[in-house]
């Protein structure tokens, strides 16, 4: 283990985990609660609580972690550690998260948007090495960003910089429905939920998408489909980024990952069919290196940098 | 006249005009020169000496004049003024532009691409004035792009970020095609040439934009659809770019912000019904307050800002 080691922590819908990482992204001792923190009456209070409780007690088995960090889904502003909003615990605005956890563990606290923290790991640890500039796609249940320019997690102007799950990629009057409100975004097409769903349509069989994809394997040509659109989508959306951004490596986190073979040709195909030009053929995606760890990875790089 | 004066210049497509700028935005002897600069057999060799008996010219007259500034059409690495390769002129390719036209000025040059010019200007001196952040659009025969970052022009890894005429508002196989290439673009339904054929189309009439416009004011409710439609694109293609970018200020200059009037309502209502809903009425849409000096007058901060 190298030295400076500090505690990671990411927050779920459903658990939470936490980890030491080093400097050199070895983790371990990896712990879990369940916390349900997606109900509507959490209130700052209960999250302040539970967080502090867990962390507490990991600390308390090391004394000599030096900061913690922390990917929440939400909205935060750059690097303040203030939670502006999170879409699924209503009760929580304009709290300054890290502060308050940094008083009670008397500790530095770094707190992140979880996608953004994906993007920090894969960015130090992971596939996104090397690069001054990077865009992370976290492919699961849905489909999240997160973008580090010239080196620095870029959050925007309201925390809400990379909602690239919400790139448009279908405008028809058809376009599949999105739990936005709008319709024709690639989390509808491309998220987990959306291939169960599409397969259901397709065939009346509500499987899990490990199912579908083994099914895609062994040839079933609908389960393929599905998957191939999929790619094909989230080709089309990176795409769109890239016209705007001019970013020339994406890497991609999550699940879905497990199905690259299949997803990551017609991705491939419709960015370049879709990219001007002269980028067409310049730009790289890597699946993410870092299994399911880049967002606990990344909240560890964020405190690490703290440390430095 | 502020003490600090430079002199800005910027090339189209068939002429090259310049004018001295003080530090507070005053501009003046503006001069033009017709030189078409869009054929496929123009050299390095010409555009430096083109540029340099037009500049060498006008300096002579303001022996006081410290810095030039210039737009240009074309991709820039950052701000080195390193023209990477530009659409009109296939000959230029990596060429050390602002380094070559300081040698023979004996001046500091600095040289970026025009649309981020434009947003360079705005953002100095009109409606983005007191902004971190800013995506300015051009509003022209095409429909370009150009983006501020924490008061910083963003260029991209290749100097082609911001595309924005090319995102896609519509997926449909009946998409309007695209001088890119590829189909759907907003350029295809929103720049002034899309204005004049989508007219045509649907009138047999083939007419200039400004009289389009003026039908529209009169009662024509073809000609008033087109710029309604045209506005509901933008108003799309913006809310793409606020997804992932997360910026609340956004301006636009060009030839059709004299249609603003009929522009701006769809154009905001689109906008507001296709971002995330935190952000529903948060983002600002303001026309250019610059006329038509935008981009000289961005090309003029550049130099301002070196001479600071």
């Amino acid at each position: 283990m190298h030295k400076t080691h500090v505690l990671a922590a990411d927050v779920g819908g459903t658990n939470i985990r936490a980890a030491w990482v080093d400097g050199l992204g070895n983790l371990g001792d990896e712990r879990r609660i369940q916390a349900d923190l997606s109900r509507d009456d959490v209130c700052e209070d209960d999250v302040i609580h539970i967080l502090t409780d867990f962390l507490h007690a990991y600390l308390s088995d090391y004394p000599d972690i030096q900061a913690v960090g922390l990917g929440f889904p939400g909205f935060f502003l750059g690097d303040t550690g203030v939670l502006l909003a999170s879409p699924n615990l209503p009760r929580l605005k304009n709290m300054p998260l890290a502060k308050k956890l940094s008083e009670e563990l008397s500790l530095s606290v770094f707190v992140q948007n979880d996608a953004l923290c994906a993007a920090l790991g894969e960015h130090r640890f992971g596939a996104g090495k090397n690069t001054d500039n990077l865009l992370h796609i976290t492919l699961g249940t849905g489909v999240g960003g997160g973008l580090i320019l010239q080196q620095q997690a870029y959050t925007g102007e309201s925390g809400m910089a990379m909602e690239f799950g919400h790139v448009r990629v279908q405008t028809q009057a058809t376009a599949r429905c999105c739990g936005c409100g709008g319709s024709g975004c690639v989390e509808a097409y491309a998220s987990s939920t959306a291939i169960q769903t599409i397969y259901a349509e397709l065939t009346g069989k509500t499987l899990m998408t490990k199912v579908i994809y083994q099914r895609a394997c062994e040839g079933d040509a609908v389960a393929r489909g599905v998957f191939e659109r999929a790619g094909g989508y989230l080709g089309q959306a990176i795409a769109e980024a890239v016209k705007l951004l001019d970013i020339h490596t994406i890497t991609i986190s999550g699940g879905l990952i497990g199905a690259w073979d299949i997803l990551h040709p017609p991705l491939m195909k419709a960015l370049n069919q879709h990219v001007i030009s002269p980028l067409k053929g310049k730009i790289n995606v890597f699946p993410s290196t870092l299994n399911d760890q880049a967002g606990i990875l990344g909240a560890a790089a964020m405190a690490l940098a703290g440390c430095d």
